[in-house]
């Protein structure tokens, strides 16, 4: 195993533990506490879902694996803050999005060889990224890990 | 640059960023406001301050580079839970602490050429790394970032 294999591997583990960890609040909690806000004055936990999956999504695009698996969620869950639209999915429908988007990925980091890893994303131009060849494929999931893990500690104070 | 030189850098550079979120977070609250608890009967941000330091100063440990700067932190903010005792350093003395520990950290990590990144780290044994080639120094401070962003998540709260 190079250090390139392990360096993917370590960073696609933390991916999976960090999302089996926000797993184990979500299940530990009713839909009624999910609805609840973090916070006095907080978002609420619905909210901040619904805003995993819609910045999750963004993954496909800098993957460049094609469309989102739920572009709906862009505008209530990113453009918006919460509470601005009533225009959401129901409590269940959000876990069950959730489920299928990390089923999705699971699959998807699993056909990836370690070199695509390596491989310049989407936003990042073929000038740019020859001056900062470090912008990668797996860096955007470096970042969505530290903003899952960001949100995880909200969902904890849910239950 | 190689995979692996840009792997550490992907790392490296996400838990400078990370520190330097937090340290935003701190600077734009008073010490009455990082006394509060983040959200009702929740810990306060003083705990989590410490909770923090202790935390990162086992990576101290494990890089191998000798004793914590602040063994004294383990007790009252990783053994104990918030409250449990009043024998805590003041809230201005947890802000400069954080400060020396990360500039600490800074320079330490700025001395390391790639390839110790990929060195054991002290908790694994010879035996084991044999058979997990991954559980690096570089996958300690990938499991630090995590910890740091889920506790910088709540302090978010606090503004």
């Amino acid at each position: 195993m190079t250090d390139a294999e392990k360096s993917v591997k370590m960073v696609v583990d933390r991916w999976n533990a960090s999302i089996a960890n926000l797993d184990k609040h979500l299940n530990a909690i009713t839909d009624e506490q999910l609805e609840k806000e973090i916070a006095p004055g907080k978002n609420r936990g619905t909210y901040l879902l619904g805003h995993l999956m819609a910045v999750h999504d963004e993954i496909s695009l800098l993957m460049d694996w094609g469309g989102k698996l739920f572009p709906e969620l862009h505008e209530p869950y990113f453009k918006l803050a919460d509470k601005e639209t009533d225009q959401v999915p129901s409590t269940k429908e959000l876990r069950a999005h959730w489920a299928k988007q990390n089923e999705f990925f699971r699959e998807k980091f699993k056909q990836m060889k370690p070199e695509q890893w390596f491989e310049k994303h989407t936003a990042v131009s073929e000038g740019d990224f020859f001056k900062e060849p470090h912008r990668t494929k797996l860096n955007v999931l470096i970042g969505r890990i530290s903003h899952l893990q960001y949100h995880t500690g909200q969902f904890a104070l849910l239950n």
